[in-house]
């Protein structure tokens, strides 16, 4: 049997600020509600997909909005947890298991909070295998799943319910009603049975980030040390090594929008390479030159700790190692591709690989 | 026992559109559309306040959006009855009476719609005795009843379920989706029961507004007669005549908003004269001096027919008469003025009632 303590949760927080690539919210703000909530209500039991019921009804729990706003805006559990009562009132029955929609950031640690006080387990998988910045952006919208209804709570006691026709208007209806609701929310959807969560989420997520965690907290490691297991562990690549030059960040249509200049250094020394960023890293360039993108994952790491940096906590000056890791096989169908593969983010080039790039580069 | 027909709803149009100070959506395409229903599922049972029971369920079926959208993107039926049948399956039981948020335009039509196709009577009262651009802007918020739970529907199928907080964030909910479903959209709220209504709206406005059609209609008498009538029943003013020269109109944050200026003709050659408008007309003026403010109600009427022109059909060179009336005296009150009167507009004046403004200038 398995459970999330405090001590997986500092595990988890960290290791899902990697796959968080750079965003799903803060995960220093998560830890510190998903640990209370841990302290007040006990452990949560984490089950995997061979534990799960087929007739188990399963949610996901997340915060919405852009990282710039939660990271001052702290969500009450209250926040957390209306949705989740409102879906149960809703659909007339009690939810039996809870799960993450991404494992970014805050949003692993969110739906603890939930499990926690609801005396729920929790599940091992996400429907992103990273986090993404828009709500049409998981494995259950690949697979054509209705997220009806969609339940949303904000920090003024609103609440709302949604049923949307498709993945796409419950990204554009719950922008729309985040941003009015002063930048952040917190929201239930894809309320589905075991037997269909089993076929189209991605398994082990929360275990995967837990190991990251572990590897970047051991002590006995040296920072480069700990780095290299995590790459081995996700078949992932060291772009570079760099200073953050010049960072331009705004909040544009309920997102952290913006991008990071950064001057190599070490091995590239003299070569400039740019960071784009919505809510999450989306495209790293060497010059003109490509070195991964969306669905592909980026994450920006602390040269000296090699702890990961988010979009909104990257600073000027800031000494960092950029890491790529390859997106689970579901981002690199064509319907995967065409819901957040570069175009869809407005870029003018098609998708490649990062193990592609980078064998093109040699 | 009162019926609605095609020949009732041929009055209340025009004569909603006096009391919907050019506003409430155009009454044109309601009309047809309320004709439509009526022929497809026989007449619509009008009740006055003293037929209805304490205990029946009444609700208010309404357009939201801007004037010059619906004009273009006319709601089907579907979109019109799809968030009352949310509300019923929300509450878990029939509604008994529908009843129009406001007498203005559109929106004293929508709900024979509904009210129709459900085999219900409606309710000869409304919640303004006139069209007013904010959803908070309703007796029903100044006796401080809660809306929710307020439903929603738009024309791409999707269906929305709110509960505010109060009726501020009903409006900055419901705005914010309504502009994210394409600038219109169909809403149900304030599901009260008989006794709580009968306190609380403004009785027979739907009569009001059919005799005002009445008169409108009546060829016999000449325009002039019609006009006089009408502002006899209305305890009315004729403000000015003229011509308009000038009209600013724009699309913002789900508002037609603008305003536009006239020349004085006749008694009032060499004059000029402003209105502003936001969805209805709000403020009139001659120069620098204040003529009528909201929540008073003014209306704009074509010089040849008497006939009501509405914010989104006025154009250059028609010639009118402008004519004002005063508001109810439930927005006399503190609270109406706070919610509705020119201070809540952004005019930088406080509102006196029209009668008074009319005695200072003699």
């Amino acid at each position: 049997m398995r459970y999330i303590d405090e001590q997986t949760i500092e595990k988890i927080a960290l290791g899902a600020a990697v796959l968080g690539t750079g965003g799903g919210g803060d995960p220093y703000i998560g830890k510190l509600m998903a640990k209370e909530a841990i302290r007040k209500y006990g452990p949560v039991k984490l089950i995997s997909l061979d534990e799960l019921e087929d007739d188990q009804l399963v949610v996901t729990v997340s915060g919405m909005g852009a990282p710039t706003v939660v990271i001052e805006k702290i969500p009450s559990e209250h926040e957390m947890t209306a949705p989740f009562e409102t879906l149960e009132k809703v659909l007339g029955r009690k939810i039996d298991v809870v799960m993450p929609i991404e494992v970014g950031g805050i949003n692993s640690l969110f739906p603890i909070i939930a499990a926690a006080k609801k005396g729920l387990p929790m599940l091992d998988a996400d429907a992103m295998g990273r986090a993404f910045p828009e709500a049409q952006m998981v494995t259950f919208y690949l697979e054509g799943f209705d997220p009806s209804p969609v339940t949303m709570a904000d920090d003024k006691g609103n609440t709302v319910v949604l049923y949307p026709q498709d993945g796409m208007w419950t990204e554009r209806l719950s922008r729309a009603l985040t941003i009015e609701m002063g930048g952040s929310s917190s929201v239930c959807e894809y309320s589905l049975f075991g037997k269909d969560v089993k076929t189209s989420v991605i398994p082990d997520t929360l275990s995967l980030v837990e190991r990251i965690g572990e590897f970047l907290l051991d002590n006995q490691m040296k920072e480069h040390v700990r780095i290299n297991k995590m790459l081995e562990e996700l078949n992932g690549y060291r772009l570079f090594e760099g200073k953050i030059a010049d960072i331009e960040r705004r909040l544009s249509g309920g997102f952290t929008i913006g991008s990071a200049k950064l001057d190599g250094s070490r091995n590239e020394q003299g070569k400039t390479f740019t960071i784009y960023f919505q809510n999450e890293y989306l495209v790293a360039k060497e010059g003109e030159h490509l070195l991964c993108s969306t669905p592909d994952l980026i994450a920006v790491l602390d040269v000296e700790t090699g702890f990961p940096i988010t979009t909104e906590r990257m600073k000027y000056g800031a000494r960092v190692v950029v890491v790529a890791f390859p997106c689970h096989d579901k981002w690199r169908t064509l319907k995967g591709i065409e819901t957040a593969g570069p175009r869809y983010f407005g870029y003018d080039f098609d998708y490649k690989p990062v193990e592609v790039l980078r064998k093109e580069r040699r």
